[in-house]
């Protein structure tokens, strides 16, 4: 195969490779997958539910793909759904028929978020012993769920977190203070729930699907206590900047006098179950198949990859220059595949992504080196501000690039990496693909047999 | 196994693997496996040389373990050598009965070097079409074979190679320059030897072997030319604060008034031969032989490793886990290999060096996850300005370190790695090694079969 030749077919090979794992990760070919109907049960993962037994089936959550999610379900149990409420991101709809759509304001939560999450946890609390309440939670729902913990107003929520970002608190200890200014996360709805019985079907946005963090986890026993987020802010030093109603409600709860968010063990889980019907892993797995199936050996490196997007990106293109060079670990024609989320530390003004990143700083480290494709994709279809999903490097982009004028180190340097790859027609688009499992990278090396 | 005991076990494997990989990168080994003298043929590897052919053998070179190299040719070869001459770092010595030892400066050059590079020269030019010289090229080549292209200075040499490190030029760049103000490097050395065979042993200090760049390829084809040159100092705008010497040799070289640096299919390469006895590669490769050995399902990630050092660690990590989590790319007990050199961009004044700082990074990411030793050190038995080659760390040692009053991340953030894993006693210590073939970085997964 000319070396010509060997680009396309990979750039096909990729595309190809791409959307099979985009599709193995909708939230409905989830459900579909992993929830049947059968002699009147419900059979969930591997949790099996008696639908004769419930008076009431209602279907509650929220999140960006939490309205294809329930289209879902509707095909699944049809008339059998009573009825129930799910916030979702403006415009992120579907046609249902049973289950209310409450749109809301995404990243940023607003009222009508609010004013959802309040019924939504009024028909957790109705629900009785015999009513069952199935939670559709998928990416966005930590902020299409909001329900400060009175008094606090959504407003001192909000202004808590600014002062947590911005004095370098982990997301560990944001989250710890979030859900203890809240009423709903860190497995408070699954208290609002008991007695009835509560199925959270979540479709993970969360590197290695920890279910008290996908969502926030309303359906999850929580680790952190009130204790810890006072420690929070004396480790910063913010106590002072506080809110008050802040101050005092994780105050009043270190010394007891709020009960804090249910812990594993805690009764009002005996009738919770979480179920994981959408993930990175499945994505990344489907990217297997499909390589296999295109004559490439899959090797899969990690589904928890995070760091630092240019250094992640050069040490992906190391492992795949060693396989095509002295066949290790696997001889080629190879497509390793990784998942998860890296970050970028911004430098320049440039208009990019993350995943884009990863393939302009690939460029760079195959530059001059045949024979390797590299592609990097966010699931959701939408990768930084951009509408491209990602994009896709070889050992001839750098030189394709110098001719049209580019200068790919001071483009990585600024991270513009979305009009690099534009112009070089190196972009991956999609559009919205209605689901978020975080980001998909292949790098394919070696031709196979065609 | 108890964690306490997996993480014994592992302990002491990971060393065992290291040993096995620092012994497989001795060059006295890596002499012993690819030459052999067989009824009067010297056989190097691929190649053989009748040695009642030739009236004289002559041993040159330089190199921190080019004693060491000089002392296994001169058990293979005897009296058949005829003398030489080799340039070594201080105090970095071995017995020889035929082969002259030349002491002189490294990292810094200075003029004990140029006295010793002068008469290898000589030795080179000597040299008759019935002459072998073999010369020994290892780690610190560079700086032990400075020989100034007249009228330059080391002074002057040594001033513009500050001014491009200053000015942030590529190693690649520097490199090109440095080559052309050289009377040696760059294949210089070939050109002065022949019409005599010049057979070159190289241990391997440089990220896939190119033999141009070890040792700054002196019996090597040099793919840069006085234009390279010239256009590195347009580049960074640096003309007119070179030294006269240095601007007038390259301006005249662009020009053709003095010759280039020899290239592929020049006549001076037709009896040369340059021969790789010791990489990372062969390391690795031990590594990967012993682990196997030892229970564990051996994976050599890649010896082309390069970056910063935390982020390298976090993507091992990530690696190691999802093998542990989920078998993928291989069930564990599994070793994760890899080889090559990462780098560290210091932001604090603390003691340490890039294998420490390693892992340091991989405790903070392995925290409170069972089951995974990460380790990592240098084949020199030196990492960074320490006594120590390298260091180790599991998923207990982050909280080991807090229980002893230390903060592994503002440790991180100061560089001070050594101090952390001496209190801990997690160091790797060899002492010197006699051999340089960079890192050798280990992850090891799994209880292996008792």
């Amino acid at each position: 195969m000319t070396p010509a030749a060997l680009e396309k077919r990979q750039r096909r090979d990729a595309l190809a490779i791409f959307k099979a794992s985009l599709e193995a990760a909708l939230p409905a070919r989830g459900i579909e997958r992993l929830l049947r109907v059968d002699e009147g049960d419900l059979h969930a993962g591997p949790y099996r539910y008696d639908l004769s037994r419930y008076q009431n089936i209602q279907v509650i959550g929220a999140g960006k793909a939490s309205a294809a999610m329930a289209h879902a379900l509707e095909k699944l149990l049809g008339r059998r759904i009573s009825g129930g409420l799910i916030n979702t991101k403006y415009e992120h709809l579907a046609k249902l028929r049973r289950v209310e759509l409450n749109e809301a304001g995404h990243p940023v939560p607003d009222d009508a978020g609010i004013e959802g999450t309040r019924r939504i946890a009024q028909i957790a609390r109705d629900a009785g012993p015999d009513d069952l309440l199935i939670a559709l939670i998928s990416g966005g729902a930590s902020a299409l769920l909001p329900l400060p913990a009175e008094p606090v107003t959504l407003a001192e929520k909000q202004a808590t977190t600014k002062l947590l970002l911005a004095c370098g608190a982990t997301i560990h200890e944001i989250n710890a203070v979030r859900k203890h200014i809240s009423a709903i996360k860190g497995g408070q709805l699954a208290r609002l729930a008991a007695p009835a019985t509560l199925l959270a079907l979540l479709l993970s946005d969360v590197i290695g699907d920890p279910l008290d963090t996908i969502g926030s986890g309303p359906a999850a026993p929580d680790d952190s206590t009130f204790q810890h987020a006072w420690d929070v802010f004396e480790k910063y030093g913010i106590i002072d900047q506080l809110p008050d109603s802040v101050r005092h409600r994780i105050d009043a709860g270190r010394r007891g006098e709020v009960p804090d968010t249910p812990k594993t063990g805690d009764p009002c889980f005996r009738k919770t179950r979480n179920l994981i019907v959408g993930s990175n892993r499945l994505a990344v797995d489907a990217a297997a198949a499909k390589a296999r199936e295109l004559g490439y050996r899959p090797v899969v490196l990690s589904t928890l990859i995070e760091g630092e997007t240019r250094e992640i990106a050069a040490m992906h293109c190391a492992i795949a220059r060693e396989a095509l060079h002295s066949g290790r670990p696997v001889k080629p024609p190879v497509c390793f595949i990784s998942g998860g989320e890296t970050t970028v530390t911004l430098k320049g003004d440039g208009k990019g992504g993350r995943n884009m990143e990863f393939a302009l700083a690939a460029a760079l480290a195959l530059d001059g080196i045949p024979g390797i494709l590299a592609f990097s994709a966010g699931t959701d279809g939408t990768d930084g501000p951009t509408d491209a999903a990602g994009a896709f490097a070889t050992g001839s982009t750098a030189a394709r690039a110098r001719t049209a004028g580019l200068n790919p180190q001071q483009i990585l340097a600024r991270n513009d990496s979305y009009p690099f790859f534009q112009k070089l027609d190196n972009l991956v688009v999609t559009g919205p693909t209605g689901t978020n499992v975080m980001d998909v990278r292949l790098l394919l090396a070696g031709a196979p047999k065609p």
